[in-house]
């Protein structure tokens, strides 16, 4: 979906970024909420801020704090389990959580049900007898890698731990469009709305999180209350929250109030501007791609520093966005030369992401170790990555490299 | 492994369990440490306890605590998420777990390899450079199901939720053998041996945890130092366990400081007369069958209580212990009826737990929900089980059924 071929433009950003930041938000209180609408915002400092209140149940060990809404996975916690742990799984929230009052009663939660034959609104636990399945998949903002660009991007400086692989339960979307008599006719979106509060005196679609997704998302879209076995926390969207496997993180709407089959995509600025791919400097408009699927993608965990010398297992993950991923190679050489890696543990499914592993033996030295995936369909991580505006989707495998020294 | 065919005896005498005590551990220190071993101890009330310091990162909401040193998981805990959550994940020690200073820095962890061509001790940084590999397996205590059984076998009165599904990663056992020059002759049994600390003026061999498993085990034994995408923690056997996918907890020895391949079984009394199968009123004897690989089970998870009448999931948890689950059946009025149920989300492979779920339309009344798993060499759950003398291996599905009011 993203496309590469974007031009890319040299002329600063101030201006056009100060146009896309009108179309985004445009009122001071939202911009101090959101980092990623922010306006020349330096990169956030990496080092440790203490974790905010809702997510202090959180590993602060495993996590870099950007903001009170954007928290990232250290590259070294991921490890070689397939899972990523809820307690070290990264949070990005687009305007502040709702407060811990909407998952008093989970059951209770309201969702109302429009584009259908017979519109209705469901109690949570109404929903929980229609149907319930269980998908695991990457989780990943669209940002992530945006601390791999040098063009200065608004937004969190993410590298590579807005990322996750998680496991969710809940009842397929189809199940509840059954129950509804079946979709309106000219139903082309999947269209879902978050149920932040959104503050007072703010244009509501300035502000609001509501996203829309093609219709063809239906063959996997699924309402969560569950994630990794345990009830679905506020930090990631609790009670209940809209999962689109294959699709960025944006797209799975937390919270979820309302779930509409649209002829169109919401007018909300998220959508109509906010998560547009295009060259740097230019704004936001409905013409450009959307953040939607996602890419093939990879990355190495381990090791990433100072590594003894002898046998060494060099590890990471790698996924297909949209498909499952097929193989890794990884360097240790900066991409001169190239070896097939083995992938291990549990295949959790098309959309989840696999542990690579490939057995080195490493002499004292200097390393550039990098990791280069394929998935089923043959699309292969670039080498580089060409700015856009907002700095999404980066999967070139260069910047994802580690430079490791052999003692 | 499980002996169904043991003579039940009726004699559930004070003189054969003190027999059996005596054998087992015969000083009122680890009778107090060890509720497995207390004598005529009744049954612990499953009301709320506070979670012990070791543990106070679990979630209080999902577990019962027995005492300090077991906790299971509640039944309505499992959810449909296929994994188990550390925080949810039940917790048994023998004797109580080492100080938190073993954790402080895990690559520093030294474990003893013996039994090998080459024997020698290895730094747990030195052991990660071997190899890497990950299994999602169940983790279930011996005891888990002592809770239906009548005739109040001593140790914790476990229903279900002295199990979980998890995730491990480490190097294989088979790797690190290999980096000692392979095994040595006459090798039929991998032992290994915690590392708790004795408590002073016991003899070692009555109290400490040392077990041993046919070394056919070495397919898929691990040495693990990350559980479910995380480092290990102390409580779950950190900074490394031995991991024996199929076998019954205790198998997989916590806090592993000496791994051996051994031409007998270990002589510790957890190996010689614990853990042994036998008639109620008979001790521990090594003839008997030792509790090693585990048999296909299953349980609901939901519902459990009421239920409002109409469409409703009917879900739980079902594995085949050393074979792959294939199948599970449901019944709803005790057993009369059955019908297949469907295994839903990822295969996370041969020993790990599938989600059943079989969707049921309910009309007022009771029901006797119940679960019957077979699993791939064609073992089904019997109906009832049997009782031996320590109440181990419960998988007969009618105890195991859940009462449930539909209104």
């Amino acid at each position: 979906m993203l496309n590469r071929s974007d031009k890319t433009s040299e002329a600063t950003t101030a201006v056009s970024r100060r146009h896309f930041i009108v179309a985004g938000a445009g009122a001071a209180g939202v911009i101090a909420a959101n980092p990623e609408f922010a306006v020349g915002a330096p990169a956030l400092a990496q080092d440790a801020k203490a974790l905010p209140d809702y997510v202090a149940w959180k590993n602060a060990n495993a996590m870099i704090v950007h903001s009170k809404n954007t928290m990232e996975t250290k590259r070294e916690a991921f490890g070689a389990g397939v899972i990523t742990p809820a307690d070290q799984l990264y949070v990005r929230n687009n305007i502040a959580a709702p407060g811990n009052d909407i998952v008093a009663d989970r059951n209770a939660w309201n969702l109302s049900i429009e584009g259908v034959k017979n519109p209705r609104t469901m109690k949570l636990s109404e929903l929980k007898g229609l149907g319930v399945d269980t998908v695991a998949m990457v989780l990943q903002c669209s940002g992530n890698g945006r601390g791999f660009f040098s063009h200065k991007a608004s937004g969190s400086p993410w590298k590579v731990g807005a990322a996750g692989n998680v496991i969710w339960s809940g009842v397929p979307v189809r199940a509840v469009v059954a129950a509804c008599g079946g979709l309106a006719d000219g139903a082309k979106f999947i269209t879902g709305t978050g149920g932040e509060t959104i503050p007072q005196g703010l244009d509501p679609k300035k502000v609001m999180v509501e996203r829309s997704v093609p219709i063809a998302a239906l063959d996997h879209a699924m309402l969560a209350w569950e994630m990794n076995g345990a009830d679905l926390s506020l930090a990631h969207g609790g009670p209940l929250r809209l999962v689109v496997p294959g699709y960025y993180g944006v797209n799975n709407v937390k919270y979820i109030k309302r779930l509409a089959f649209t002829a169109a995509e919401s007018d909300a600025n998220i959508q109509t501007t906010g998560y547009r791919v295009r060259p740097v400097g230019q704004k936001g408009a409905p013409s450009q791609p959307s953040m939607w699927q996602m890419t093939v993608k990879s990355w190495v965990t381990h090791p990433l520093k100072d590594n003894a010398k002898g046998p060494t297992q060099i590890y990471g993950v790698a996924f297909g966005g949209d498909n499952p991923v097929k193989g890794v190679e990884v360097s240790t050489d900066g991409g001169k030369s190239w070896k097939a890696a083995k992938l291990i543990g549990p295949d959790l499914g098309p959309f989840a992401w696999r542990v690579f592993v490939l057995s080195a033996d490493l002499q004292p030295g200097s390393y550039s170790i990098a990791s280069r995936a394929t998935d089923s369909k043959g699309n292969v991580q670039p080498e580089d990555f060409e700015p856009n505006e907002r700095a999404y989707g980066h999967n070139g495998w260069k910047a994802h490299a580690v430079s490791v020294t052999v003692v």
